[in-house]
């Protein structure tokens, strides 16, 4: 149990990287590291590192640093990862199969049992081991099976509407796609990934470069 | 050209939001709109909006609102939407094809010219259109074809090899979906999507909300 549960938004959404990065020392039987050496891995400066890993308890000691596996249990323990979670895919498009097809998510406790969708020529096909359903048995589906997880892969149109059926059936999150701002009850819980905002963030960082390397072409 | 250049990184991430907004309020040929209006729909509060607005110049007018052609076609320009991108895929599995076929993305300004892959039944194959070809030939193709954007979907285990090609070759931009951090060079913009990290934060955020009901269900 975390020393403090307040621990704040921006703090959590770093824990992912630490995970990541615990993983890798771990893999290469790194079992002691130092928050310095830490530090440049992430990226992250030596002191940010030692604040972060004070919100969960005090596994760094003086003059010996970090012990790996603890810190990585205990993160993994925090994010929740020592639990498997049952999914399944709405929308069976390139991003829905692409979803439900890797791997890594398997690994890491995320089962996709079953994809859905309206297209009957997809209806009742098996794509790479995973059934495809009709969205008609959403509903039951996730009823009978106690799926956790919802992945909206479809059309912006109608992924409101999936996510209403979704909540109808007692999912507890919603792993969102759509370029939708989904409206859902305050207990279900909504992770977006809207690649598209993504691609304009790019866009943006890529026209700053140009107009700072312009800049500095004129003063030279 | 925006009135103030220094403009925060927060601002800019929440970009995006009003350009999908604005846009979806031209198809429904809405052409002005007040901030306590954009407030309803994208959740953030009226004075951050007017505060966000204020940066690009004095779009919004006292009893007016906004013009909604106006701000979109400005927010376009800021985030270099009003350009057209070339780029590739490296890397061709259910996610790099996924990408590739995703037309969004081309209504965009994204252009998906061609894939990269290092198995022999890929190469010289055409998935939808676009030509998969050998990762030998990825450095003179973003020459020839002035490409800006290389979007890295390989295992993390090649990851930052192909970054280093692709910067050898001169790529603007890198669009990265495996689960690294790339090291680059500062002129080289680096935009991750780290699906792995998303759904942790989804995990992470079950396991509060399920806290949250079981002490509300104590106190009961």
């Amino acid at each position: 149990m975390p020393k403090n549960r307040n621990i704040s938004m921006a703090v959590i959404r770093r824990l992912p990287k630490y995970n990541r990065c615990l993983g890798d020392l771990l893999e290469r039987e790194i079992y002691r590291i130092s928050s310095k050496e830490l530090s440049g891995i992430l990226g992250f400066t030596a002191s940010q590192i030692r604040q972060d890993l004070n919100n969960f308890g005090g596994f760094g000691q003086q003059g010996y640093g970090y012990n790996v596996e603890e810190l990585h249990n205990e993160i993994q323990k925090i994010l929740g990862l020592t639990k498997d979670y049952k999914a399944v895919v709405v929308g069976v498009g390139n991003l829905g199969q692409a979803i439900a097809n890797h791997t890594n998510f398997e690994k890491h406790g995320f089962k996709i049992l079953a994809m859905f969708d309206i297209n009957p020529n997809l209806i009742g096909l098996q794509i790479r081991g995973t059934p495809v359903y009709d969205n008609k048995e959403l509903h039951g589906y996730i009823k009978e099976n106690d799926v956790e997880i919802g992945v909206i892969t479809t059309p912006k149109e109608v992924a409101q509407s999936v996510a209403d059926e979704l909540v109808e059936a007692g999912i507890k999150a919603i792993w969102n796609f759509a370029p939708v701002d989904l409206k859902v009850p305050e207990d279900v819980v909504v992770e977006d990934v809207h690649l598209n905002e993504s691609l304009f963030i790019m866009s943006y960082l890529i026209k700053e470069k140009e107009m700072l390397k312009a800049l500095e072409d004129q003063e030279k």
